[in-house]
Parts: C-alpha cells; structure tokens; sequence
C-alpha cells in the first residue's frame, strides 16, 4: 500500500510531532492514505503529551527517502531543517507556520503558511473547513502542540487565533488549560539531566542566512542557574559543534518560562553580527536577553537582517 | 490613508485582474483597506467580463512600489512576474495556484497556494470559510477568472473544484455558464487586430529555467490560419525580443480554443531543449501540439526539466 508520509521538522518539538499525527488523523478521514513519522527522537514534554492522551509515538523515518516517496511537510518548510534526501521525495503539501526560505515546487501544490503561533492552530482551521472535529485525544495533541510552541501564551508569537483555538481545544480534550499547560511545560524544561551535546542539540534548527550557516537552539528551563554553573562545558560542545558541521554563528536560547527572559550563549566567528542584531555586548559568549523567549519571531528576524548587512 | 494593495501578475489575465478585485472585496468586508491595482493592460477577454458585470477595471500600479507598502500577491508568487520594485514593499499574503519559485519571506506570512486551475476558486473556498459569499458581480468575475484559465473546463489544469465552484458561482451570478464561456473566450480570442509586438507580449511570463531566462506567451484563437499566413513577421518580433531581454528561449503558444491543440513558434538558442522536452521536431520554428493547452501544466514542468538535464 502506498502511503503518503507526513512529518514535522528534525529535532521535533511538540507541534511536528503532534501536528504530523493530527493531519495523519484528519487526512485518513479524508479517505487518504497517510502515515506519520518523526525526524528524530521524542522530547520529554513531547512524551508527556503522547502518555497523558495514551497515543503511541509516530515511527521514526527510514534515514533516507524513497525514490518518488509522497510526502507532506508539516511545521517546516526549509529543505535544512526536513528529512535528508527530501529532494528525492514528492512534497504534495506544506502546512506550516513559519518563514518560507527559498521553497521551489515544479507543479502547483497545496502549500499553507499563516502568521500563527501553531501549526496546530491553522490544522484545526484545516478541520472545521471540512466540517469535521478532532476527537479527544487528537484535541489534546493539538492542544498540547500550541501550549509548547506559544509558552502557554506568553510568546510574542501567540496570537488571539492560538488562544481561542487552544480553548476549544481543551474543551475537546476535556482538560483544564493552564493547569495542564503548566505541567507539560514543567515537565519538558530543565538540564538536570541532560549532557552538554543534549543541551544544544535537542532542540535545535539550521538556518542559511545570506550564504551563512546559522544554528539556533532552545530549551526551557524554570530555572537558569544549572546552565550557567556548566557554561564551560556547554561552551565546549558549541565550538566543536560550529568546527564539525562548518556553522558561523550558533545561538543557544536558555529560556526561563516562568519570567520569559532568556540567557543566550552565542560562539562563531561571525560573533558581533548577534552583538550588532540585539545591541548587546556578550560577556563570556553570553547575555541574558529580557523578553526574548521566541526563536522565530525575535531572533531569526534581527540575526537574518545582520547578516544581510 | 494606508491601503493594502492587492495585484495578480504582469501582463494581467482574466484571473490576474478579476482574483484582485474579488480579494479586495472580501478583504474590505472582512474590515481591511485595501485596493485593488493592475500591472498591465486589460485584455480584450478581461475587459467584455467587465462590461457584462458592470465593474470598473482596477487602476494601473504605479511603477515603483512605495518603500514598505504592504501588499497581497493573487495568482503569481514569482518575483520576476510581478510588480519590478517588490522587494521595496512588505507582502502580507500570496494567493495563488501555480508553481513556487524561491520564495522566501523573513518573518511568516499568509501564503496559499492549491494545485486548482484558478485563483479565484481558492478565493470562492477563502469566501465560505469567512462564512461569506461573493455579490452577483464579483461572482460574474470570478466565474470569469476560472473559465478563461481552464477554458471553459477543457484545460488538464482544470479540477472538480474548479468546475464546482464555477458551477456555484454562475448560479450567483445568474448566467448561463457555457454559454457566457463560450463569448467570453470567443471575446478574447483572436490574432486579426494585434500586431506582431501585441501578440508576443499580451500574456508572457518569464520563467527562471535554471539560470536561463525562457519567456513563454500564449494567445487564444479560434482558427490559426491568421498567425500562420504571418509567421514570419510574428518570428522577427520574437528574435528582437530574444535579442533585448537576453532570453535562452522564447516560446509562444497560440491555442485554439475549438480543437484544443496549439501551434507552438519557437525561437532561441536552446531551441533543441524544446524539442528533447516534447519529442517534437520543429519545423521553420514550428510544431503543432495535440491537447497541449496548459502552459502551466503542459508546458513549463517539461522545460523546467529539460533546462536541469
């Protein structure tokens, strides 16, 4: 049987993984023949998502694509941040929430991008325009998915369609919303446990800006002093990460979402460019960054014009 | 007063000039300032949909677009097909329903396209999903716009969406739908009163092949007997055009509208990739195609690939 894949970005937060399992849902409602997949391994917000509504993770994708395999990208559209051998791959459909960077289709395709928080937020959209609803665990999937991606709101990137999309969600889901939006993102932050390579590359996006790689990951913490105590180690794993995969610059967010500021660690060569996006100094490779909590719509944006400069 | 300016491409089509119009309406009921504009001149076709529904065309762009103007791309997300000062401007959205080509925005935007045979039956989807429907005129445009790109449902770019939309739309605007179609093509097509420069031009698109620049136009006709007693004269106006705009290729396709076959004229250095891409051998630059009607879908997939071989 032939089916159409649908997968999120690599490193999958919660919105691919439960974005890719939800338009999974509502496709094979559709009469479609789809399979999600992931593009790595599953966070541990992201699990504690999958255990509250009891669905199984989506399979992990075969390392390479087949030859004509149909495939439908949702929550990212860069070939950097997309499964490896995507070219050898048909993309039928895109759904996504982010910038497009230099996407090409030789045929017409349904390719969907709104200036939303989620891509959960414009599937729902994609849903009552078929007349159709999620059940309850496909709700609290989706729910759980705008939670992360927004910080419970907080982002700048949430907008007032994330929130009421989230509310009848949760209805859906029969859940209380902040209360469980609180818990899923406790239960994703922290380093506590993690090794330095974790740290930053758990969550972790390439981006091409100008002719430059630039690599920018997050995490979340309740609580920043852990980080900082391992500064030099995590530095270490950043140099070696820029020298192994030729980056000029790598950011990393340590995102506190209880105050929504962020420490950042920024390394690379190409240094001052951060300096000059968010007239900051680094002090140590590092600047706590007051308001700054969302990759997308307040780091990408300055650090791509400084590279254009 | 700071309006939204909404085109469709140069070299305005049905659909470039009528999905303007009936997106700016939906946009000022929606309760936003925006104006349709055209980057070109009204074609005979487009201007007898005008008359019968008594609307007035939209005004010309102005060449330059403002520094930061905020516009909405319908039916053409290319850059080299739209207005020449874009990257001035700030694009909100992007309608359409042809190929992507290296798109890129900075931050996310509002970007639709779906593999349908018109703008306007996204745009008729985008109506009802606002719980809205088009008044009689601008569902006689946008009937308009869907039949003249799949001529009259003929075209393999042509889709159930489109015909049932279109069928949706005739009803609202309270005309017969195959035989308005057939005047409003019949209104459009014809060689008889164009000169060479005219019919080269009307409706031509450039195309990044690659890195070469191959510019296709298409003109309508009910019998090709006028463009064939005047090949020559037609062919010289396409090798000065070669010779001023620096194209690998020009191709010009005159479709007849009756046997749904065109006469295809030829011209450039790269002439041998149009025979490799349709297994033809031209003859004093020429061929005629059997069911080939389809620029976007017949036409441009094979040439892009024959460029990338």
């Amino acid at each position: 049987m032939d089916y159409t894949l649908i997968f999120g970005h690599k490193n999958p937060d919660t919105d691919a993984i439960c974005s890719a399992l939800a338009y999974a849902d509502l496709k094979k409602r559709l009469g479609f023949q789809t399979k999600a997949v992931r593009l790595g391994e599953v966070s541990k917000e992201t699990q504690f998502a999958l255990d509250t509504f009891s669905i199984q993770p989506p399979e992990l994708a075969a390392e390479k694509l087949a030859k004509n395999q149909d495939v439908i990208l949702v929550d990212h559209n860069e070939h950097s941040q997309s499964i490896d051998s995507l070219e050898e791959g048909n993309i039928l459909e895109v759904i996504d929430h982010h910038r497009i960077s230099n996407f090409s289709s030789e045929q017409p395709v349904y390719f969907r991008t709104e200036p939303v928080g989620c891509t959960a937020t414009i599937l729902y959209k994609i849903y009552k325009e078929h007349g159709l609803e999620p059940d309850a665990a496909i709700a609290g999937l989706m729910l759980s998915a705008i939670i992360s991606d927004t910080l419970l709101f907080k982002s700048p990137t949430s907008t007032e369609a994330d929130h009421i999309t989230a509310s009848e969600l949760s209805k859906l889901a029969t859940v209380d919303m902040e209360a469980y939006g609180m818990e899923l993102l406790k239960a994703g932050a922290g380093t506590e446990n993690l090794d330095p390579t974790d740290i930053i590359t758990i969550d972790a996006k390439l981006f091409k800006m100008g002719s430059a790689n630039v690599e920018i990951a997050q995490v979340n913490v309740v609580d920043t002093s852990n980080v900082q105590s391992r500064s030099e180690e995590i530095k270490n794993a950043i140099s070696e990460r820029i020298e192994n995969n030729d980056l000029a610059m790598f950011v990393l967010l340590i995102t506190d979402i209880l105050t929504s500021e962020s420490l950042v660690m920024v390394l690379g060569e190409e240094q001052q460019k951060f300096e000059q996006a968010f007239s900051t100094t680094l002090k140590e490779d590092m600047a706590f960054l007051s308001g700054i909590v969302s990759r997308k719509k307040q780091v990408v944006p300055p650090l791509t014009q400084a590279f254009a400069d």
